[in-house]
């Protein structure tokens, strides 16, 4: 009898992977820039109206467990958001809070895939999609977007596909990162429209990973799945993390919002799974909803945070295609950058194997692009002051150009 | 193709099973008495040093992702504890920081149970077990802790059972509860010996949950698993919840204290999936090490609370042991007692129907007893002040005098 579950060779972030090689050469009093984490509450304080509501929360003793389904206070709040934002009418009993999109992932995969299903992800794509799918016996079915079509999905691909597959694949849902990590596109409505068509064709259900929704640059236009899925299910993942700036808090949520019976099927699992761990983070669900109820606040925040982003991603990608090494897409949204590392002109094969000399040689941190699904690439986060940044990128380019052919 | 997945039947909590039904009733102007879930921290306020060193987190900008690990900080604090308390030497490596105790439950599962294989848990167990074990294809082997033996382990029926499952059953993990949630058991150290023996003997993992290990009464006298097995797998499992009075905080650790292959396996599977959450909430951690590391304001919190709660726990006991309708062993720690109903002298025949019935009919909500795989009995969370434990008890007496035979 094996120690370990064969399910438990699909775990990890490799995001992550290289942490501990990271923590080592810091003991050794090295200096590391780390490129690493999509973390904006490492560059800019969570907004002090967030942090002020928290503090209210614990001293009201908001410490005790509560309601495994989040606090209504938020539940409200979240449906408040998506009316006002984006004209939804839904109610509170359509959203769960959960402790991060992580946890809203494992919810998904928990409730509907039995083992052989699959699932379409998009490539490149968020580490944790295919191992929250793998743990519970799923198989990923890799769609992709597209780098020549600035990583658009490759809607006919998609279409091609779901005929060719018809009946022999079980396909559970169709899932969606916009805007994207790791390459910073926003999706446009035509496309969102022919994505929701195909899922309407084929009856699959859709996830929309919107966590960024409001990290979108200059003339961008973000639209929500919940403006265009009308009376089909669909569920769409968000969070305190990234708009809010609070991604420590693990607050974020899951929202269904059709009346159809799939959706409260869905619903129904997540509510008995939210069960089991009994609630997500207390004070920090006080605070999350503060955050959310605090339009002008929130929207002074933002604005300052958001236009700060856009210079330093604009400038690393300026920096990075003035390389001969690397070549990127504009990012239009989040704060990510997904070049293509020039492996041809390199003595190093791998992508795998560039970050981690990298790391060791030029004390910078950044990911494999193959753990995105998208090889031969390297996700820098582009959320550190310009200087940092291009300190960074100047390494890399150094580091390239010592191993080049 | 089904909608769910087949696992997702397993999920639930019967602790949290009424709430929905309570909030209606509590919306018609009802006033519940809630004596269903465990949380000191709605009837003992967080402590001030620990609220004042989760505020200084938050105003420090401690509100990003921290390691998936857990923060050094409070990895470190949970050494110190335990070197301090139980005389353990062990180091950081081998603590992960989870979201709550029950997180750790879903990485012990997620790590090493595959479809068909077992886990030996005791009934009457913490309602969770059996799901986070049924979810990943696992098959809980019910042994059994002995309502006429004080709720003690029944070694000899463990022992007896071991030998007859010899190698027919693949048992990957035996988990004790101790103090036991909901009898409030404290095993004696010559019963833990004889499991950890045991345990040595079939070569099984020994999963110690040890959340409530500082809320013992009086002269009974708390052993850790820690102190026992030595040189064997084993995993402690614990948290700022109970001890700490901080259940809101979702901070708990899985700590795998062996230097065997077996502990490293299982530690490498837990850093993977917990890469896959990112972290757990990062200003609790920081809140939660300090809560740990200051010592004499913690012995200060924990005196006074636990005086009070023996006071709270011997109250119900002795009126619920003055009721024609129930009987109780008197628990020597946690918060819970667990009363045997007498359903021959009612018209009601399940302890499900009981507690349903009793929530409408006298706004009183506890736990059935079935739910923790102890049919016949109800679960009394005794954490109320003492007039509201009385009323409560008096109504359920109330309840049963109405519905005798």
């Amino acid at each position: 009898m094996s120690v370990l579950s064969s399910r438990s060779r699909y775990a990890g972030n490799p995001i992550e992977e290289e942490d501990r090689v990271a923590d080592r050469l810091a003991m050794q009093g090295k200096k590391i820039i780390k490129l690493n984490r999509g973390d904006p509450a490492v560059y800019f304080r969570t907004p002090e109206y967030i942090i002020n509501a928290y503090k209210q929360a614990l001293e009201a003793g908001n410490t005790h467990y509560v309601d495994h389904l989040g606090i209504p206070e938020l539940r409200e709040a979240v449906v408040d958001r998506y009316r006002r934002v984006y004209g939804l009418k839904t109610n509170a009993e359509k959203v769960v809070v959960t402790q991060g999109v992580s946890e809203a992932l494992l919810m998904l995969n928990f409730a509907v895939i039995n083992e052989g299903e699959n699932a379409i992800i998009f490539k490149p794509y968020f580490p944790i999609y295919p191992p929250y799918l793998e743990i519970f016996g799923g198989k990923p079915i890799f769609e992709r977007y597209d780098e020549a079509n600035e990583w658009n999905v490759d809607t006919d691909g998609l279409e091609r596909s779901l005929k060719r597959y018809g009946k022999s694949k079980r396909i559970k849902y169709l899932l969606v990162t916009n805007p994207n990590n790791p390459t910073g596109t926003v999706l446009s409505k035509s496309i969102l429209e022919e994505i929701v068509g195909l899922a309407n064709e084929h009856k699959l259900l859709l996830i929309s990973d919107e966590v960024y929704d409001e990290l979108v640059f200059g003339h961008a236009k973000f639209t929500s799945m919940c403006q265009l899925a009308k009376g089909m299910p669909y569920m769409i993942l968000n969070g305190a993390s990234k708009n809010f700036d609070a991604t420590g808090f693990r607050v974020g949520f899951a929202m269904m919002p059709g009346e159809d019976k799939t959706s409260n099927m869905i619903m129904n699992k997540f509510r008995d799974f939210a069960q089991m761990r009994l609630c997500a983070n207390s004070p920090g669900q006080y605070a999350m909803a503060a955050a959310m109820n605090n339009v002008s606040e929130h929207k002074k925040a933002i604005k300052s945070m958001l236009a700060e982003m856009e210079i330093r991603v604009k400038f690393a990608t300026k920096l990075i295609n003035e390389s001969r090494y690397m070549h990127a897409v504009e990012p239009k949204g989040a704060f990510y950058i997904f070049p293509k590392v020039s492996f041809e002109k390199l003595r190093i094969r791998s992508d795998r194997k560039f970050v981690d000399e990298l790391l060791r040689e030029e004390d910078v941190q950044v990911t494999r692009g193959s753990g995105f699904g998208g090889d031969g690439h390297i996700r820098i986060v582009s959320l550190a002051p310009k200087e940092i940044l291009e300190t960074a990128i100047d390494r890399i380019n150094r580091f390239c150009s010592r191993h080049a052919k």
